[in-house]
C-alpha cells in the first residue's frame, strides 16, 4: 500500500477514534509486533485502539470499503502467532473495551466486552459464590475475547471443557460491519450453531465485541493427590486407571523427569527429583465427594506402583502443589536459551507410546524437550529447548516440533489442544484434513469474508495460493 | 417431477441398492409420509434405504447429478417436522445403519452408525459401568443421528448437556458425496468447529454416517426430591433457589396442576393432586454427595414454603416417580382429542411470568395447556389442548403456539429448546434473528449447499424465495 493509501486510511479511522488511539508511528507500534509466540512477528499499516463497540464497527466498514486486511488482538498472550500483525493492514487492539456489562447470578451468566481478563471475571463474581471454570495459564493478563478467538483451554477443562463449552452467546460484527448476536442465553439456539462455529475461529471469521459467559458455583472445596511414579509408562497407566475408575478429577497433569526438577529448583513445591514423572491429580465438589475421590485416588495410585505419594493437607499447601506445575514453563526456560512449547492432543491410551516416541525424536535431533501437560485430556506439551542464535537449532526445533504434531495425528488426535493454529500450525493443517475438508473449511471462509481481508495467512490456509490445490474440482476454484 | 424422471432415478439407485431398499410404492411410503409431528406430511418422490455408507454415497451422487432434492431420516421421533419428505425428492432413511463400531472405555468413546439407537449406545456399554448422557423422552426409539441432526436434550441435559455436548466427531459426507470427518477424539480441533455447525443443522448441510459419542460413567446412586407447591411462582422461585444455592442436578423438571392431575390418573406415582404445581429434582453423584445434596433440595423446598415433600426411598420409588413426568404427554393426550407441543426456552429467572402469561393466553383462546418442563434450564413444554377435526381450533392453537414463542424470543429466550425449528417453527425464524442474521445463515448453507437440495424448506428460511429480503445488500443476492 503506497504512503497515500496510509494516509487515507488514517484520516478516514481520526473521524471516529482520537488521534491517539490510531497509531501510525513505527516504535510507538513495537509492542503490538507479536503475540506470545514471539519467533513471527510484523508490523501493521496502523494499530486502532477503538473505545467502544460504535467505534470497532466503524473501523470494520472503513477496512471494508477500502479493502484493507484487518488483524484482532486481545492481550497478546496467545501462542501460535494468531494476533501476527498484517504489514497491509491495520492491527484492531480491543484491550479498551474492558467493561464487565452485565452479571445475572441466578441464570448464572455474565455479559462482558473482549478486553475484559479471564480472571477479572472470576474475582467479578466471586462475591455471588461464582467463577468462570476455564483456566489457561495467562489468565491473569489474557482477555476473553481472545479465549473465544483461540477457543482456550487450561488445567481444568479437563472436567469444565473449553471455552466454547463455557459461553452462551456471541455479540458479533461481521467484516461489513454488520451486528450479529449468535447462540442464545439458553441450552439450545435455533438455526446453524454459528457460535460454536465463531467460537477457535482466530478473527478470521469476525470480530467479537461482547461475549455471554456461562459462571460455574465455587466448589465447597478442592484437593491435590500428587504422586511419583518410576517410569513415564507407570504414569501414563495410572492415568487410564482413573478415569476408567469412574472419577472426573478437576485437573489430571503430568510432568517429566527434566520438567520437575527445573519446577522444583524453581519453585520448591516438595516434588520428587528423582522420579520419572509425577501426576497431579486434582478433585473439587463437596467435602464428603472429595474425601471419597482423594481415597480412591491414592489406592489407586498406589496399586498403579507409585514410587511417592502426597496429598495436600491445606489450601496453602493445594496452591504450593500447582505453584510448581504453574511455573513450569519460565522454570523450563531457565534451562536453555530459548524454549519452544508445542500443543497437540492424543488419545488417552497413547500417551506412554508417544512420550517413548518423543524421547527418541529427542535423542535423535540432540535437542533436550521437558513434557509437561494435561495428561486427563491427552493434551501435550512438549517444551524443546534450544538455542535460537543457532540457525541450525532452530531447524532441528522446528521439524522436531512439526515431527510430534504430525505423529499426534497418526495416532489419531490433532494438532492443537487450546493454543490454535494461528500462523504456527498452518503447515500442518493439510496434515490434519484431507483436500476436501479443507475446502470445506474454505468455503465456510468464504460465507463470512468473501475478499479474505479478516486475518489472513492464519489458521485456515488459503486454498487458491496452494499449488497443490489447483487440480481440484471447479467448485472450489474461487477465483 | 415426470413419471420418466422418477424412473430414471429409480433405476440408477438399483444399481446400488436392492429393489427392496428403493420403495416407489406409495403405499410402502405411507411409515414415512411424516415424523412424529403428524400434522405435516408428504410423500416423496421414493424412499432409499441404505445398508452401508457406500450405499449412502451413491445415493447422494445420484441425487447430485440428476438435481434431486434429499431429507434424511432417522427413527421419526422427531417434534418439528424436520424429517417430513419432499414430494419432488428422495427420502434417505438411515435405520439399516444400525451397527456398534467399536467401544473404547480407556478412551470413553463409542464409535457408532446413526441409525443406533440412543438407548441401544447405554445398553451396550453398561458393563464397563458407562453410559451415554442425552436421553430425550423418546430414547428408546429415537436414532443418534436424529439426535445429531437435531440437537437433542432430555431431562438430564441440564447437568451433561445436549447432544452437540456429547459427541466427539462427526464422519458425514456432503451433498457430493464427499466424506469429511469433522470433530476429533479430544477436546479441541483445529480450524472452524464444524462439528459443532453440522449439530443441529437438521440434514441441511450433509449427511453423517458415523458418530463418536462421549461416553460417561455412572453414577454410585440418584435420588428424586419432588416437593408440592401452592402455586406456580412459588415453584418458579424455588427453582432459582436450587440454582443459586450453588447445586446442579441432574434434572429438575416443573409440572403445573392439569399436568399434575393427569399424570396422576394415568401413572399413580403418588403426585400431590391438590398442587399448584410440582417440582421434581433428581441429583446424582457418589453416595455422600447426593446425601448432602438431597437434604439441601428438601431444606430449600421447605424454606421456599412447599405444600408438600416427597424424597424417593429406593430404585423402584425413583422410577416411579418419574414415570409420572415420562408419560405426562400421552396422559394430557387424553384430556382432548388432540394437543399441540410447544418447545421454547427463557431465562430462569422469566418462569413464573412466562406462566402467567400462558395462563391468560389459554383464556384468551379458550384452550386448555397443561405445561410439563426442564425447569432447570427454562426450557418450556406447553401442551396446547384443541380438537384438530375442528378448523378454528386448529387456527387457535397454531396462533396460541406463535405467541408463546414470541414472548419466549421478547424476554431473551429463543424459539426452541431441544427439538428443532424444522418445517414447524420456520416462520419464527424471523422473530429469532434479524435479516443480517438469517443472510449469514443462509450463507452457511450455500457453503455446504450451494444447490439448496438438502431438506429444502426447514430449519433455516430459503431467502431467496422471500420478498422481503430482495431490498438488501448485494452481496447476499445469490441468485
Amino acid at each position: 500500500m503506497p504512503e497515500s493509501s496510509r494516509n487515507e486510511l488514517t484520516r478516514r479511522l481520526r473521524q471516529y477514534l482520537d488521534a491517539d488511539n490510531v497509531i501510525v508511528d513505527q516504535e510507538s507500534q513495537r509492542p503490538y509486533e507479536c503475540d506470545a509466540l514471539t519467533i513471527y512477528c510484523d508490523l501493521p499499516l496502523l494499530v486502532a485502539l477503538p473505545e467502544t463497540t460504535a467505534q470497532v464497527q466503524q473501523v470494520l466498514r472503513v477496512c471494508h470499503q477500502l479493502n484493507v486486511p484487518l488483524v484482532a488482538r486481545g492481550a497478546g498472550t496467545g501462542l501460535c502467532g494468531g494476533a501476527m500483525p498484517h504489514p497491509q493492514g491495520v492491527l484492531l487492539a480491543l484491550t479498551k473495551l474492558d467493561r464487565i456489562v452485565n452479571i445475572d447470578p441466578l441464570a448464572r451468566t455474565a455479559r462482558v466486552q473482549p478486553g475484559v481478563s479471564n480472571l477479572a471475571i472470576s474475582e467479578a463474581v466471586a462475591a455471588h459464590g461464582l467463577y468462570y471454570g476455564p483456566d489457561p495459564s495467562s489468565q491473569v493478563a489474557c482477555s476473553i475475547g481472545g479465549n473465544v478467538a483461540e477457543n482456550s483451554g487450561g488445567v481444568h477443562c479437563l472436567k469444565y471443557g473449553l471455552t466454547v463449552h463455557n459461553i452462551l452467546s456471541l455479540d458479533i460484527l461481521t467484516v461489513a460491519g454488520e451486528a450479529l448476536t449468535i447462540g442464545s442465553q439458553g441450552l439450545d439456539s435455533p438455526g446453524y450453531d454459528l457460535m460454536a462455529l465463531f467460537t477457535g475461529s482466530e478473527g478470521l471469521l469476525g470480530i467479537v465485541t461482547e461475549i455471554t459467559v456461562r459462571l460455574l458455583p465455587l466448589p465447597e472445596v478442592a484437593q491435590v493427590v500428587m504422586a511419583g511414579f518410576e517410569s513415564v509408562d507407570a504414569a501414563g497407566d495410572a492415568v487410564g486407571a482413573v478415569i476408567s475408575g469412574g472419577i472426573i478429577p478437576a485437573g489430571l497433569e503430568m510432568m517429566d523427569r527434566l520438567a520437575i526438577q527445573a519446577a522444583e529448583d524453581f519453585a520448591q513445591a516438595g516434588y520428587p527429583r528423582d522420579a520419572a514423572a509425577i501426576l497431579l491429580c486434582e478433585v473439587d465438589g463437596t467435602r464428603e465427594e472429595v474425601d471419597q475421590h482423594v481415597s480412591q485416588v491414592a489406592n489407586l495410585f498406589n496399586s498403579m506402583g507409585a514410587s511417592s505419594l502426597t496429598i495436600s493437607q491445606d489450601e496453602a499447601h493445594r496452591s504450593l502443589l500447582w505453584k510448581g506445575r504453574k511455573s513450569a514453563f519460565p522454570a523450563v526456560g531457565r534451562l536453555a536459551p530459548d524454549y519452544y512449547c508445542m500443543d497437540g492432543t492424543i488419545p488417552r491410551g497413547q500417551v506412554s507410546f508417544v512420550l517413548n516416541e518423543i524421547h527418541q525424536m529427542s535423542e535423535h535431533y540432540d535437542l533436550r524437550v521437558a513434557n509437561v501437560f494435561h495428561a486427563g485430556d491427552g493434551n501435550l506439551h512438549p517444551l524443546i529447548l534450544f538455542d535460537a542464535s543457532d540457525p541450525n537449532d532452530v531447524r532441528k526445533a522446528e521439524e522436531f516440533g512439526s515431527r510430534i504434531l504430525k505423529l499426534a495425528v497418526q495416532v489419531g488426535g490433532c494438532i492443537t489442544g487450546e493454543h490454535g493454529v494461528g500462523v504456527e500450525k498452518l503447515r500442518l493443517m493439510p496434515s490434519q484434513f484431507s483436500a476436501e475438508e479443507l475446502l470445506q473449511l474454505e468455503d465456510i471462509k468464504h460465507a463470512f469474508d468473501p475478499a479474505l481481508n479478516l486475518n489472513p495467512g492464519k489458521g485456515v490456509p488459503i486454498l487458491k495460493r496452494c499449488q497443490e490445490y489447483r487440480a481440484l474440482p471447479a467448485r472450489h476454484q474461487h477465483e
